[in-house]
């Protein structure tokens, strides 16, 4: 008998929860019974609703499999957008989820710590490879229980912010016991002086970067890891050839070198996010704060405004753990997303 | 100290050989001194030269993460397009190779048997995986040293065809002990007669179909799973969300759902590949087999004769193995290749 590895007996079903494990997807909510008919405002993920605007994709990139030139084209204009250095590894994936699942296999078993509350997704591919999974929602006073360390910065869904000097600190004590320190700067394109990816030559640090996040094209799905080579070539070697599409070699090398588009539309995002809190101040409710691609908002019942908020055709992000979180992404149509919301608050 | 695992230490680097890896990539050759500088015609892959036409993909594909609606109608469509019965397992990837990729890590160390000469990456994704892996031309006479046996039907380069009453019995015989048949259809398409799709919910039995290569779509990064749903499960686990583009679910959906389309194309690449032989005859050069997406052909050194047809512009696959074998993917352009082809003769 040969047998399936007992690391993939854990396919579980769907979720039981009421909460949905992820944003992004309304097909659940337009299926049910009395869902709101017309256009929805989908909030419940902090892809900017302003994409980069994607050009005519050349018929060679549906067509042809993507190729050496083209995939050294878009590392190019990644190493030089992110500021990553010459001599750090740098991988292109299909999202920076393909990191998240590949990562746990790359590692004999270790101590992992996640800081939390967090995206889910570290701790849930992690603890199905044999690793030993601790979240904290504390900063760690000392790692000398942790091999890898996980922290998401800025951080989802509270944004927030670790600073450089501490991250190094840690890249530098776990580095010098051979452990890791693995950065996922998801929705640092926002911050981008917070990253760490010009710092992504040192030893034992593993960076993603996500691309469709701030350019607003999630489902081209492209996604980055830079940092120490061992780790960029595993992943490169885990994901084999033409991991990432044509259409998003092309796309993705044309954002990442488009600097114009990407300085106004960090301060754009930034004047909405400003004034999203002013409105819900304006409304008495409490920001606890996020990235200028979502914030947190703190409700007294989360589920049912929720809920609420769904017979409006708007969909948010709520935490089963958190009952009183609530995460919006910002809306593409400010307006409409007020008069909608305000529905709901009468 | 956090060891990477021993299985990722194969990074290797490029192939030292002066034979590519894969066919379909043209960087290298247009980087070389004295180049053929014109359009290349890349006969070097079995992609369809005819590609299905890919409609203006709607913004949301792009922008949106991609949604459990849009799977479920991409998993309907190829279910229904390669007649697999409603019991079977079915997953969608980006790409077969991000199957094979992913397979070997699914089952314990095994015993694998890959039926050669073939498509290498299989063997060369279940070695580092701790499998026993054996390469063996010629159809084994009994199973009993495997457990997992992988071949590619109709097979590539060489076309060879194995039948349904054979592999049916292998299916039967491993699945008796626990074992597994992987069947690679990815050429299949343009012998639907040939494929086990319609028998995919046998136990055991794991069945790799491709998009891109009869779409003419390779670009894209589709394929699916059909079989054993243990298997298509961890694979969907494996893979994790959002593991197909937005424009892949959407442009897979209409294709494989345009059956019109589908059947002209077949008897319009079978009409092709007729003419292609019969051109070959024409120049005492003989073909030895390949299926109407690319066509295998004998001749003296196939090494020298690759590099006088890349002075032309012409870039078809060798094989470091097989010293006389030259493949050839269908030309678009006919009477263009055997313009340049012709002159290569002289």
């Amino acid at each position: 008998m040969t047998d399936m590895k007992a690391t993939m007996g854990e396919t579980a079903g769907p979720s039981q929860s009421a909460v949905p494990k992820h944003g992004g997807d309304l097909t659940a909510l337009k299926a049910m019974p009395d869902a709101f008919a017309g256009d929805w405002l989908d909030l419940s993920t902090g892809i900017n609703p302003l994409p980069w605007p994607v050009p005519a994709v050349a018929p060679d990139a549906w067509q042809r499999l993507p190729e050496a030139a083209a995939e050294q084209a878009l590392l190019a204009a990644a190493r030089q957008c992110y500021g990553c250095p010459a001599e750090a590894g740098l991988v292109a994936l299909p999202g920076t989820q393909a990191a998240i699942q590949l990562l746990p296999r790359l590692f004999a078993p270790a101590r992992v710590t996640v800081l939390g509350p967090t995206y889910a997704e570290h701790a849930h591919c992690w603890r199905p490879a044999r690793h030993a999974v601790t979240e904290t929602d504390s900063l760690p006073a000392n790692l000398g229980g942790t091999d890898i360390l996980i922290a998401v910065n800025p951080n989802n869904p509270d944004g927030r912010m670790l600073g450089r000097d501490l991250l190094l600190r840690w890249q530098a004590e776990l580095a010098a016991r051979g452990g890791w320190l693995i950065l996922d700067e998801a929705f640092a394109d926002v911050v981008p002086e917070a990253s760490l990816a010009s710092e992504a030559d040192r030893p034992g640090l593993v960076i993603l970067r996500s691309f469709g996040k701030f350019f607003g094209l999630a489902g081209l799905r492209l996604g980055f890891v830079l940092g120490d080579p061992v780790v960029t070539n595993a992943l490169r070697q885990a994901a084999g050839p033409w991991a990432v599409s044509g259409p998003a070699l092309a796309i993705g090398t044309a954002a990442l070198a488009d600097t114009g588009w990407q300085q106004a539309m960090r301060d754009e995002l930034r004047a909405r996010a400003r004034r999203f809190d002013q409105m819900m101040r304006d409304r008495d409710i409490h920001v606890l704060g996020g990235t200028s691609l979502f914030r947190l908002a703190k409700v007294a019942d989360a589920a049912g405004f929720a809920a609420r908020l769904q017979q409006q055709g708007i969909h948010v992000r709520i935490f089963e753990q958190r009952p009183q979180w609530m995460r919006f992404g910002l809306p593409a149509d400010e307006a409409e997303f007020w008069r909608r919301f305000d529905r709901v608050l009468v």
